[in-house]
């Protein structure tokens, strides 16, 4: 059946306020508009951001459908597309390239004007919703919402992928090029010490990014001592936990290090936690890369003087890498088996199941619980 | 007089106490022990690290000789010092370069272990002090001690410099390279837009050094507008006073500048005026570059996302230099007519007037008192 042009019914799990759990229910989703792509998604992964959305750490509005690290299949085009057609396998992207921005122009930064982390529409460009449900208005998420069978996304905010490229390279989408980027954009010279802290989808994609890097020694920081063969599997060379130590986890790693990492990657988001990263870089010239979203009312203070010395604190949003241009080139790194991306995904699961999936991974047990539709 | 191997008695200013002003006294300096040079100084700046060691800020143990911004003649050596001779022209390194640390070694750093801003023992490497008055041990400074006719430094903070190097030069030993450092060494990408916080020397150093690195627009920030047409005259493209603004300084400078400044150099120590320069900083890849020395109990605090998104801030001390590698550079570049310095000098005054000298810095009058010995 021909759909384009149609209002399309189908599944989709509703987010309907913070701290409540996601409902599924069917939804109407409004054909694309001038320059926007209605995708049938085929797989999304479940990113810390979208807990962090639900946890109400991004001021997200609500109901909205999450979901933001996906793979599909574009169903139709609206005016004006020109860079894929229906059939083409993509992926959806939370950071849009538009191509025309300060930052899309400037070869340091990829932070595009049209991104909806730091506009917070929960809109497409027109400002506007394409998903209905139950007659009401649906908001979508930071440009890509992919809990849904279906759904809408502009064109700057799609990425043409390998039309062979399995389900898991979702995963690629976010997360993945997240951590991965953090480490392999931070032109971490070989023989560094690098320690990664948050030993989840995020940080085991920074484990591989220091690796590729070849930095000399990777620790994995982390309190779930059973992912510590994973991480040493993916390129750790040691990992601690801070509950095996009666130290401050940054004195050990300071200790260890002649004076602290020369890279830290911070990837759990709390804010205890990035202050041990920080503290434990060398203070000569030690990086620390912010990855982890805080919650609200989370500050990182430090005098002056822990900086001043030689020390940088960075942010490196989406790894910096640019959507459009790098996504499909990681994407066939990983078909050329540049990298593996299976040991993230732990469960492969039906989005009757996207409940269970988000427990899963808050329980620390899950790396990436994957929704496949 | 051969004055080799004798204690030479001679006047210094004496920093008895934070906030009080200095006397000058005669005091004794013991010859130099192995890998140590006894230097005559010549003319010595006062810097504003001088000013934050007698307000307190810096945990300086008193009573001291401050002074670390200096050029003289080396009047001795001790046994093994084989990099310099009786009768060259040095500048003391407040940074020195022992070549053995991990920051010597590295290409990215320069915080030796051995520099006595962090280690603040306020001795020389042995862990006893030159100077005496009165009988009593006064304390070395910062590794220099250059207000005095005498100073004895270690082999390792000292750089050998052209003798044809003019008084003036002193100010290379530490404003100059700091500010001027900061910049030249932060990779400013030709026509990058800068604002520089704090129109001292270090301020004044930072805009020759934007200049220098091709930035398109330079923004000079303070308070004292009868510095605008030096800092015009220096590189600045316009400069702005927080007090004839309305709206927060902070959001003029992202208004006139597409989103902010991709770099920030922050030489104040003001820590409102360190928030201000982050905040002038583009969200999606500004760099904010710390080098004002903040009090003791001041904390920059933020949001992590003000970072997350592609923000660094960092520390280049000393300018990144490596002291003995890089000042005699400097010096030749000076003596090349790269830059000017004599705009920097506002007075040359005896030791005498040092207190003075302090006063007239502080009045935000002159950007650099020479004390001429």
């Amino acid at each position: 059946m021909d759909t384009a042009g149609q209002v399309i019914k189908c599944k989709a799990a509703i987010a309907w306020g913070d701290h409540k759990p996601l409902t599924i229910e069917e939804i109407e989703v409004a054909p694309p508009k001038a320059n926007e792509v209605r995708i049938k998604i085929l797989a999304s992964g479940i990113c810390g951001t979208d807990t962090a959305a639900l946890k109400g750490k991004l001021g997200t509005k609500f109901p909205a459908i999450l979901g933001h690290e996906a793979i599909g299949i574009v169903e139709s085009i609206g005016n004006g597309v020109t860079t894929v057609q229906p059939g083409d396998k993509v992926i959806p992207l939370c950071m849009p390239q538009c191509g025309q921005c300060r930052a899309c122009k400037s070869p340091n930064a990829n932070l595009c004007d049209k991104n909806d982390f730091t506009n917070n529409t929960g809109l497409m460009q027109d400002k506007t919703s394409r998903f209905t449900c139950k007659g009401k208005q649906v908001y979508h998420f930071v440009g890509t919402s992919t809990f849904t069978e279906y759904t809408v996304v502009s064109e700057i905010s799609v990425a043409k992928v390998d039309p062979a490229a399995p389900l898991e390279v979702c995963i690629v989408g976010c997360g993945f090029a997240t951590g991965y980027g953090a480490a392999v954009n931070s032109k971490i010279a070989p023989g560094s010490t690098c320690a990664v802290f948050g030993l989840g989808g995020v940080g085991f994609s920074a484990l591989i990014g220091c690796k590729i890097s070849g930095a000399g020694r990777i620790i994995g920081v982390g309190s779930h001592k059973d992912k510590f063969p994973k991480a040493i599997e993916l390129g750790a060379t040691e990992c601690l936990s801070p509950k095996d130590n009666d130290k401050p986890i940054q004195e050990v790693i300071r200790d260890m290090t002649n004076g602290g990492v020369d890279f830290a990657f911070e990837c759990s988001g709390n804010i205890e936690t990035l202050k041990t990263a920080f503290e434990s870089t060398y203070i000569g010239s030690g990086v620390t890369v912010l990855l982890g979203v805080a919650g609200p009312n989370d500050k990182l203070c430090f005098h002056p003087g822990e900086v001043m010395m030689g020390r940088t604190i960075k942010g490196l949003p989406y790894g910096g890498f640019k959507g459009r241009d790098d996504i499909p080139k990681l994407v066939g790194d990983y078909m050329a088996n540049k990298f593996n991306l299976n040991f993230m995904v732990s469960e492969r699961m039906p989005l009757e199941k996207i409940n269970e999936a988000f427990e899963l991974m808050a329980s620390g047990k899950g790396l990436r619980n994957l929704i496949i539709f």
